[in-house]
């Protein structure tokens, strides 16, 4: 039996214990587990046991972490940095932490600051979510078939490794292994900058001074692209602070490409324009029908699980009492 | 028994045809009804066809149009000045055209320029559609509750509003009376800016060096956010060009968002970064939470059918012979 404690009980947080206690212990790579929630908002720990994503209610972090083998940090990016502080201090050797962020260089920089080197960090981030937060919206199979990009630290041990790929593969999701600032760049372009345009789109119409009557007319074109304004403001205020380079460079590429696609329309050229229309059709259709296959790297790490011989990879880990 | 000409066998033509032969004669305002189709690709009619969306296919315009009481025009925006310049001789006085182009203004003018005051236009634009394009992707339920903009012009004949408007509730949609300037200029903000963003973000992306590992991690905010990249180019190609000063006037307001947001992200401060996303999420959670409520006007139009006393809307205007 191995002791997982997450920290954090919002959409990510609880889908996880979700995912982690409906696992079928012969079949996941982990075996047989229990999940410790916590959250600073104890509501938010209730909720989380109401939907019985956890086995355990904690009162406080360090009630959380106790005999924990592995503590997923689920909370938003920044306040990361104040849980490993204090996990330093908390945590007995060879425990292993992870985190759900959605962006690694920093927190990655912070865990290696303040985690002494007996403890393994090993960043993760599943390629999924929703823009509603909470227990509430919290599902398990959220998870399922996603891409998880795992990060690597320089001092992460491979059993430490193992085991948070053991955790990926039990939620159903696919680990992808990636360098931190790569991850970090890539996610700014495909999943930050969408959200930050759906909060412009959003912004600009609702405070014209005809949102009432364009709001009558708003259909589902405006529905889905303005979707990730109405996601969790405190977690991307986070990803946002903590990625603000990256973003950055997207946001400069998206008006060069608004200003010169403002110019095309206003010249009357109607091939230029159908052009830069055509080649975006094309480039989103063949992203959408050869995605499944899209995934580099993924056969590498597509090898069965080991779990026969192995009931339980963390045994390995802490000498009892 | 009234027929109807629909010319142009894309998505929207061949849903409107779906719809309307799938109406129950005894219940719809324009009572027992006829649908002929045609399209300059004599495939595209054979496929409407073949999806029971028409009645009977047409060869050519003077051909599709011949005994119509009514003409629904569903080609390309531009398409429609050379269709208006065949049926300003082919149509005998009375009948009735319509169009469901997604711009309003310049087909207005064209119609006004280009038809005899015996023919009556009321342009349309409903409020629906897919990024898929043609026959396959059509949907009789298409038109089902969602909004039909009208927008009339000074010379059609109440008569002609009120069959268009028949036209309007026995595909199932809500009729709503808008001034055409008004409809580009809302519709530049909740349609069109959307459409250009989804392209943005699309080609930027996918043009990028680093597109094909980033192409392995997007997930579904940027399937969404990018959805209308997908969209038919012929038929945005002629929205762009013929909304092209309403939608300078928003990319010019997106791009001074954009602008800002860089700053108050790289400024760092966490308070301004939070304020601006959760004042998007407020208005697009009020949007999405009261949007049943927000459609101003709709009361007005909610009358009940007239059927029962009147059969058939459209009997009174052609003698027969």
């Amino acid at each position: 039996m191995i002791r997982i404690s997450i920290i954090g009980m919002g959409l990510i947080g609880v889908s996880l214990g979700m995912a982690l206690r409906n696992a079928d212990a012969q079949e996941s790579p982990l075996g047989p587990l229990e999940v410790v929630g916590y959250d600073r908002d104890p509501r938010a720990v209730k909720e989380a046991r109401g939907r019985l994503a956890i086995d355990h209610e904690a009162r406080s972090l360090a009630d959380a972490v106790r005999d924990a083998q592995m503590v997923v940090l689920a909370t938003p990016v920044r306040a990361m940095r104040d849980v490993l502080t204090e996990l330093a201090t908390l945590l007995p050797a060879g425990t292993i932490i992870t985190d759900v962020a959605s962006t690694k260089s920093e927190v990655g920089q912070w865990a290696a600051e303040l985690l002494p080197a007996t403890l393994s960090y090993v960043g993760g981030h599943p390629m999924a979510g929703k823009e509603q937060a909470g227990a509430a919206a919290a599902d398990p199979e959220l998870f399922h078939g996603a891409i998880y990009c795992l990060t690597v630290s320089p001092h992460a041990r491979p059993q430490a490794v193992e085991a948070v790929e053991a955790l990926v593969r039990t939620v159903g999701a696919k680990p992808y292994y990636i360098d931190p600032a790569e991850h970090d760049s890539y996610v700014a372009g495909i999943s930050h900058l969408p959200f930050l345009l759906s909060v412009g789109l959003t912004s600009i119409t609702s405070h014209s001074p005809a949102w009432k009557e364009m709001a009558a007319l708003a259909a589902s074109g405006f529905r889905d692209v303005s979707r990730l304004a109405s996601g969790d403001p405190a977690m991307h205020r986070d990803i946002c602070l903590t990625n603000a380079q990256a973003m950055s460079h997207w946001i400069n590429t998206m008006i060069a490409f608004l200003v010169e696609a403002r110019e095309t329309i206003t010249s009357g050229d109607a091939a230029a324009v159908e052009a830069m229309l055509r080649d975006a059709k094309e480039q989103r259709d063949t992203w959408l029908a050869s995605r499944p296959n899209l995934r580099p790297g993924e056969d590498a790490f597509n090898r069965p699980n080991q779990a026969p011989d192995r009931p339980n990879l963390l045994t390995f880990r802490r000498p009892k009492g």
